[in-house]
């Protein structure tokens, strides 16, 4: 059994938010009671920018609260949408009079959720603005269902429309640039554990030695088939070659990398899967202008991995390289 | 079985510093051939900091080089002290003219050839001096034994003398400082799942689900004794406790506080840890001046936490406080 350390497993989204305050005090705030997360100092006369969505995905989003990201970070339950109150009162938090934009995972909850937050919010004469992430590879489909899932891409979002909006950028430029970031960023996951809710007897799936799941979700849900337990170059290549043919990178292409551990995943793992990365994409002649190697948008305990290319547009390298000041990513 | 997302298992170890040098090129570069880790920028006329040991234990040490810290790292293999020479090549090299602090955690082979590595250094005219971290409760003893391990406070050991050294301090007093860290830093540890070392079929020890292994060394060295498995603030007191009663703590005194995930540990449970430490020690009348909650020293992929404590004495506090930029470590 994969066991947690926490308390009553329908308090860990909570407790998990209150350690993350109290260890970055000079950082962000909690409002248990409100259930919103917003900067220690909040800015002024900037756009805002709010995220949420479902806990278990530590430390997305409360840990991109900070100078350079976000505003404030609304987190439901554990994979549970926050309330559309709870995104109101954030969206309300996030503003400095210059508006505020939404960033807003695909998923059916959270979406209907930030709408409704929003029209709420412009009663309050507060201007926001909606950018959908919807990058996840492994959901991408001709019908007209649901859409792409959103996963790790939510956190060049963050970062980038973080960048912008602190140089003072208007509010539909921030929203027109985070989506131009969502729409050209690709994801694709694979898992060798699934993560267990705190709580259940076992994990979301259970998978042979001998398999991986591949094109997992970041809430346990199967992905797109399992393929054979390898070693970590050929494993990665299946991350990294389906992106690339869905970006149309080809020699001389250059990208943004976000190498992601899913919760579970060793430091070493995730630096040998970084590895992997970079030599498969230099193979291929693309060139790797900046990346990412840690765990920033997890699924509980997972035991994966996922790839996240973007093209490294020059007009985005510099708001990728601007400072950012907050618990889970500082430079 | 737990498995890892590596290419041969005995390469795992060199594969995920040369991804961590990829991923963070503008900090630190890897020579594979020579075995050590540098700044991709050598400081320059400042006391040089070298540390070392086995991998497996990322992000530490290599993921700590950087202004503000450490100037140069050696890695063993997997679990296997770097040899005398690999050191020797780091010492030498971490000299920019002001001698050298070595850091070495309290294991036999580390300690043997930090040493050699130290005599051979000043053959060449480089200072040396070493600090020795020695902070596990767990292998606490009287006897003439090895003595306590080195675990997760020589993050501290290594933060406080890299800002000294930083600011120009000398090798005697940096060493000095270092070794007044190590002396009153103690930390403590548990698991709820070993590690497994990636070739091995299974982890270094399995626990069944009703137990928690305390006293757990960062190797996969059993602990002191199993207790039963229990919430997070049951089994986090488990840790704090014994720490707190060893450094003399009581109502009033200040620290600094390491909560510490051993690899396989979700952010979330790292997370709810913390919690309980803040709230543990404050209802204790122990104030945290400063702590970090991450992935900082690990084994492997084991599931645990460890907790780290050191009196916050007024003059580390800046010390603490000062800029250090990293691949693990950045503010």
């Amino acid at each position: 059994m994969h066991r947690h350390i926490v308390n009553r497993p329908e308090q860990a989204a909570e407790e998990a938010l209150e350690g993350l305050a109290l260890t970055h005090p000079h950082l962000l705030a909690y409002d248990r009671a409100v259930g919103i997360v917003t900067r220690a100092q909040p800015a002024r006369d900037k756009v805002g920018l709010v995220s949420g969505g479902g806990s278990g995905h530590e430390p997305l989003h409360a840990g991109f609260v900070g100078v350079g990201m976000l505003d404030v970070a609304v987190p439901g339950a554990l994979f549970a949408s926050p309330t559309a109150l709870q995104v109101h009162t954030g969206t309300v938090a996030a503003d400095s009079g210059r508006g505020v934009v939404q960033i807003v995972k695909n998923y059916t909850g959270d979406v209907l959720n930030f709408q409704i937050a929003g029209e709420l919010a412009e009663d309050d004469a507060v201007k926001t603005e909606v950018v959908l992430v919807d990058d996840d590879l492994a959901t991408d489909a001709e019908d007209d269902g649901p859409g792409r899932r959103g996963t790790a891409a939510v956190l060049a979002v963050e970062k980038i429309c973080g960048a912008a909006a602190e140089a003072g950028t208007d509010l539909v430029e921030v929203a027109a640039l985070g989506r131009r970031v969502a729409r050209s960023a690709r994801t694709l996951s694979l898992a060798l554990t699934a993560g267990t809710h705190p709580g259940a007897d076992g994990p979301a799936f259970v998978l042979p030695d001998g398999e991986v799941e591949l094109g997992v979700g970041i809430h346990g849900e199967r992905g797109t088939g399992r393929i054979p337990f390898a070693d970590a170059d050929t494993l990665i290549a299946q991350l990294v070659d389906p992106v690339v043919a869905a970006l149309g990178l080809r020699r001389g292409s250059a990208v943004i990398a976000i190498v992601n551990g899913l919760g579970g995943t060793s430091p070493l793992d995730v630096s040998v899967a970084a590895r992997t990365v970079h030599h498969h994409l230099g193979a291929l002649g693309v060139t790797i202008e900046r990346s990412l190697a840690g765990s920033y948008v997890t699924s509980l305990d997972m035991h994966g991995i996922s790839v996240t290319l973007l093209p490294a547009d020059a007009d985005l390298l510099p708001l990728w390289d601007a400072p950012v000041r907050t618990p889970a990513l500082t430079w």
